[in-house]
This record gives C-alpha cells, sequence and structure tokens, in this order.
C-alpha cells in the first residue's frame, strides 16, 4: 500500500545511456529481472555502497571493478542478491560479468554487477548468461522505466525521476530509478539507485557531488533501520550533452547540476519510503535547534526507529510521551528537557518538555488521521538540523517479513 | 502470552523490610497499584536509574533524597508514571513523600518515589494520599509476593525471586521484585525492580554489587529498544542477619552474596523479556570470540533489536542471512566476514560468513520451532563475549502498542 506514489509517467533518455531488459527466470516467473545498461566511452562513474561489513559479491566486484578501469555496462539483476554465498558467489559475479564483456568486446573490468534478491542461495548464472544476450539486443535510450520495473523486488511501483535543465542554450538531462522497500522479504537486502546525467562533470567533483546528494536523500530514509548487504548508488555522467565540463563549484552549470540530482535523488529516496513494507503513512522526522547535525540525526533516528513511535504513528495516535522518551534516550549529552519542543505538522504538542499550553488530543489526532506527517522537534541548543523520512510499522510488516521464504 | 513464566510460589522475607499494598483506583479499578516499602533504620540502599534524558519526576526526586538521607520508605504506584509532567510532576512526587513522612513521622527525604504507568498525565495525588495510611496498615515481612502484583502494568505475571544461602552458621536472604514488559501499553516505559538481602554491606561496595549484577541482567535484556524514563533498580541492605559486614571482595561472605544477587537479578531481567509484549519465543543471543565486550554487546543487540530478525523469530523461519546481515551492520571496525559462525542451539548455520556446509532448513526449522532458542555468533577476533535476551516481534506486538490510550 504505497502513500502516494505511482509510477513516473516519463522518465527523459540521457544521451550517451541505453538500456535493455530480459526475462532470466532467476526467481519470478513471467517478468523482467535482468537488466544491461550500457554507458558511453568517456563516461565518468561515481559510485558509493553498502557500509555493511557483510557485503554482497556484487559489491566487492563492483568496487573493484571501479578502481581498475572505467565502466562500459552496468548487469543488474532482481531476485537472487548474491550476498552471503562467500568464495562462490565472487566466481558466479565475474563469471556474469565475463559474459557481458565477451558478447559486447570489452575488459571484464569494464562490467560492473549489481544484484538484489534473496541471500544465502547461490547465483543462477547459467540463466543470466543466457538472457545477457537477450537485452543487449534490446538497448535503447527510452529504456529507464522498463529497467526500474526489471530491478524490482517485492516493491510495489517501479520508481524514477527526471530533471533537466538549460545552460545558456544548452540542455542537461538527469534521470534515474531505484528499488527497495526495506529489507524485503523474504530475505532481501536491497536499495539499488542508478542515476545518469549528460553533464560532464570532472571525476573528483562527481563523487563529491553524489556523496553530498546521497547524505542529503538515501541516507536519510529509513524503514526498518536494517542497513543491507547489497545497497548500492551509481552516478553517471556520459558528457553527452553540449555543455562544457563541470570542474569546480563555481563552474556556471554547478549550481543548477547539483539541484536537478538532489531533486532526482530525493524522490527516488522518498519513493522507496512511500513503498516501504506495510507502510500506511509518509512521516518527515525533522529535529531542529541542535548544536550539530549529528546529534540532530541522533535524534530524528531515535525517533525514526522507535517500535513505540512507528505503531503509534501505524494507530494514528499522537502519543508524545513516546516521542519524548525516544529523543530523550538517543544519547544528546547534556540535553535539557525544559527546551524541547515537539509540533505535529504545525500543532504543537510539546513546550518545555511537557504537554503544551492548550492542547488536546483532538488536535493531534486530526493531524494523524493524515497519510502524510511532518513530525518537527526542536532541542533548543543550537541552529543545526537534519531531516529524515519513514514510515509507520503495521500489521503488514510483521506479516510480509514474517513469511518463510519458501 | 509469556514465555514459561509463572508467579513465584514462594518469595522468601527479608528480615528489616517490610511491605504493605492498598488500592488508590490511580488507573486500575479493583486492584492493588499503592505498595509502601519500610526499610529498617540503618539499612543501606544502592540504586540505579534510567539514562533517559527524560528522567521521570519521581526518578529525579529519588536521585535527590537518596544523595541527602538515607531511605526509610519506598512509595511505589504503578498506572501514572509521572514522567513528561514538568514542574507540577515535581511537585506532586514531593507532595505523596510528605503524606509518607508525616504518617510514619520521618523526614521527606527519607521517602523514595516511584512511578510506573502513562506518560504526560497528572499523577492523582489526592486518591494516592488517601491510599498511604491503608497500605501502612497492611505492612508484613510477607508482603513481597503482594507488592510484585500492585506494580504490574500490563504485565500478566507477577515477577519475583529469592535465594538464600548460609554462611558459617548464619542466613542471608536475598529477594527481589520487578515489573515491566517493554515500554508497555499504553505510554508506559518503565521497568523496576525492587531487592532486598538482610546482609550487612558497606556502602561503597553495595553500589558497586549493584551495578555489576545490573550490567549482566537488566542491562542485557531488550523487548524493543526504547529505553524507558521511569526505570529504576534499587538494593537495599538491612543488615538484620548475624553476618559480619561485607566490606571488601576479600570477605568470607562476599562471593555467596554476589552470585545470589547475580541469580535473583538474572531471574528477575529474564522475567521481563519472558513476559514481552507480544513475546512467543525466549531468545538468547551469545555473541563469543570478539576482540573486547563492547563490540560483542553492540553485535548482540544489532541482531536482538533488528526487526527482520525478530520477525523472522516469529515466524520460525532459521533465516540466517538477516542475523548475517544485522551483525554486518552492528559497526565492528575491521569484521571479516570469513570468520564468523552462527549457530541456532547445537545446530551450526552459517561457517566462514556462508551457509555451513551440510546444513538444511529442516534442521534450523526444527530449533526455531521451539519457544526458547540460543543464538550463538562467533566474530573470530578475540576471547571476549557478551550474552542479551530478547523476544520475537509478533502481531501482538503491533496490536499491543498500537491501540489508542484510551
Amino acid at each position: 500500500m504505497p502513500v502516494r506514489l505511482a509510477e513516473p509517467d516519463t522518465l527523459l533518455p540521457v544521451p550517451g545511456i541505453r538500456l535493455g531488459v530480459a526475462r532470466a527466470g532467476i526467481r519470478y516467473p513471467d517478468r523482467d529481472d535482468l537488466v544491461v545498461m550500457e554507458v558511453s566511452e568517456g563516461c565518468r562513474c561515481a559510485a558509493v555502497f553498502t557500509t555493511n561489513a557483510f557485503s554482497a559479491a556484487p559489491v566487492n566486484l563492483a568496487r573493484l571493478h571501479l578502481s581498475e578501469a572505467a565502466p562500459r555496462y552496468l548487469l543488474i539483476n532482481s531476485g537472487n542478491a548474491n550476498a552471503g554465498t562467500g568464495d562462490r558467489g565472487l566466481a558466479d559475479a565475474v563469471a556474469c560479468c565475463r559474459a557481458t564483456a565477451e558478447h559486447t568486446a570489452c575488459d571484464v573490468r569494464n562490467v560492473l554487477p549489481f544484484s538484489t534478491g534473496v541471500i544465502g542461495e547461490p547465483l543462477p548464472v547459467q540463466n543470466i548468461r543466457e538472457a545477457i544476450p537477450r537485452a543487449l539486443e534490446q538497448l535503447q535510450q527510452s529504456g529507464w522505466l522498463q529497467a526500474a520495473r526489471a530491478i524490482m523486488t517485492t516493491d510495489t511501483v517501479a520508481k524514477g525521476s527526471s530533471r533537466r535543465f538549460h545552460v545558456d542554450r544548452e540542455v542537461i538531462t538527469v534521470t534515474g530509478i531505484a528499488k527497495g522497500a526495506g529489507m524485503i522479504r523474504p530475505d532481501m537486502a536491497t536499495m539499488l539507485a542508478f542515476v545518469a546525467t549528460d553533464a560532464r562533470v570532472q571525476p573528483d567533483l562527481l563523487q563529491a557531488s553524489l556523496q553530498q546528494t546521497v547524505n542529503k536523500s538515501f541516507n536519510r530514509i529509513t524503514v526498518d533501520g536494517d542497513t543491507s548487504t547489497n545497497d548500492a548508488c551509481v552516478l553517471l555522467a556520459t558528457g553527452a550533452s553540449g555543455v562544457t565540463e563541470i570542474d569546480s563549484p563555481t563552474h556556471p552549470a554547478y549550481a543548477a547540476f547539483t539541484e536537478a540530482l538532489d531533486a532526482v535523488c530525493r524522490e527516488l529516496a522518498q519513493a522507496i519510503v512511500r513503498d516501504g513494507e506495510g507502510a500506511h503513512r509518509f512521516v518527515t522526522v525533522r529535529v531542529e535547534n541542535g548544536a550539530s547535525e549529528d546529534e540532530c540525526l541522533a535524534v530524528a533516528y531515535a525517533v525514526a526507529h522507535s517500535p513505540l513511535v512507528k505503531t503509534a504513528l501505524f494507530a494514528g495516535d499522537p502519543n508524545w510521551g513516546r516521542i519524548l522518551a525516544a529523543v530523550g534516550r538517543a544519547g544528546v549529552d547534556g540535553l535539557d528537557i525544559a527546551h524541547v519542543g515537539i509540533q505535529l505538522d504545525d500543532v504543537s504538542i510539546v513546550e518545555h518538555g511537557a504537554r503544551a499550553h492548550g492542547y488536546t488530543e483532538e488536535q493531534g489526532q486530526a493531524v494523524m488521521k493524515q497519510d502524510e506527517i511532518t513530525l518537527r522537534i526542536q532541542l533548543g541548543r543550537g541552529e543545526q538540523h537534519a531531516t529524515v523520512w519513514t514510515t509507520d510499522l503495521s500489521y503488514d510488516y510483521v506479516r510480509i517479513n514474517a513469511e518463510y521464504r519458501t
């Protein structure tokens, strides 16, 4: 039950990028589950990966290949994460990359592998090998939406976003797709996002831009607090537009580029939360007036991860005591309750660390009936702030994650 | 649905301690909800309190009184936590202590207040005031079980434990009661434990003993990771036994004393988990071969708090991929997957970071059908270990916590 989320009408092609899909029969019958993304020669690539120590074989191999060569092909499969598969998993990922390289006459190191799906089962390499030429035959610039559908696991809606902006008389496009709905049934552990632009961007600046935008988007969402083993976000800059290389933050296109990149990544990140497992509500937790951004984030995550706050959100219960208790346990050194304030949208529920003067349960319940809620918290200690997006914790979350893998 | 938990048959009286209960009508009709515990002159008292920055008014007042005078009376109410109640909450707690002091001709600072129940509602001081003399009339050495029942909130079973040991020809008793089942419906936030002994213990050693035992018991349990605003554990040593003062770890009774104290606190702590909200299983998470106890604890809590691990436990699904993912995100610096092993009871499910050789789903499922499970994890980095106790995450947890407060 996604919260105000529909498949994108239009995903703008990005010159220099072509996508093809195929049915490899990895896990899901009768749907595409393999994507090949072709990247033009000279395309720059930035990437961030999961911080989980149990990073999956494709994550490790993609990191290695990226450090050795420029990517020409991204090979993405859904249905199997190729995680927790040991040495065999690594060999399987290499075999899939090699098959792609053979069909396209590039080096194996020019292929980056990505997998999402069940943990701990061997990758069906033969299925993937056979499907690769079919995906290559289908390569087209307008393949973004089909690719977004093919990388879904228990996502209920395909996720994509595009922005276009002008620099003098030239046009630059940023388009991205993502998948993820929590650590997904049955064992999935995967948020994947692929964003491309035809801007030409200096490599270090490209990586810095990606890190900055990820910290404001994918690194600010949580469904259940369970960091996955396969997370990856890739940013490709083909340089096919007519705009000169964006080589520093003072370049005339830099501001518009990062704005478009932020907008695409924020929309994709929020789409993952809106499609969160069992989600009934989309909740923005904004913590303000902290002494540092880190302490604002610590409070925001303590609130966003609290099972008690999340079940109250599910129930539509303006249970400020639970929010207050979560703020209190967030580990903010020397936090003074007397300065803490909390609002649900525009309704003040806590002032000076206690129930707000004149607040009535009816006011709070009216806000909590909505499917989108902003929860604002002031710490009264400084000027910093941070925002995270999350969902409620419902019966459906338990059902989805308690069902057997078989 | 408590997991293998029954009301204690016998709670041994502790010379120097008398308990009385009464119906104050704070929240629950037709049951006792107020306890007065009388402590003999010269009794030593150690205490630990919640680390939540939003500590409740009674916690703050008890801390203050303890620093100023030796306690003679503990006044404990259920049904209302007197938390998030600001200055009025503090004044209300003082008023209740003063009423107790007036009836017993002691100083207000000799009374320690404890409250458990709904957050954010004013304490019904008049009800409590009127009930205090009735509780005082009932004071008796054998009042432990009635007191354990009176401090329950959504607990389904009264929790208590006793141990007795001999030193030469003398006998020393340790008896304790506790309440708690998570952050409890509707807003509760409270684990309370009261343990008493007739040993005479040097005050600093008493506090150190309590801290040590709490770190091995109450600080090692988690139902939902939500630290409460009202947690408190009090250890009273009346000195009424004939044993000489335990004034150092080399005293002949020290080892037996701490062993009995550990046993009582562990039993109480485990009882809280067994009665955890919506609990179907009692799970021991033991992390071994870590480089430090802290990293073992970090891994144990990452696993015990993971909603994905907990829903798999509810489902009886031996989902080792989720356990492995939780281990991987626990923040252990430089953790090498290749050394990680995991067992469900005696069944090896993960070896060298991948599915164990010869492991079958049937073996794992056989263990997961049990209502008590031990999950052991080896990090392969050292000699340290740590254990925490937890429950599964069930529909009932969501139901209990999603119900409205009204």
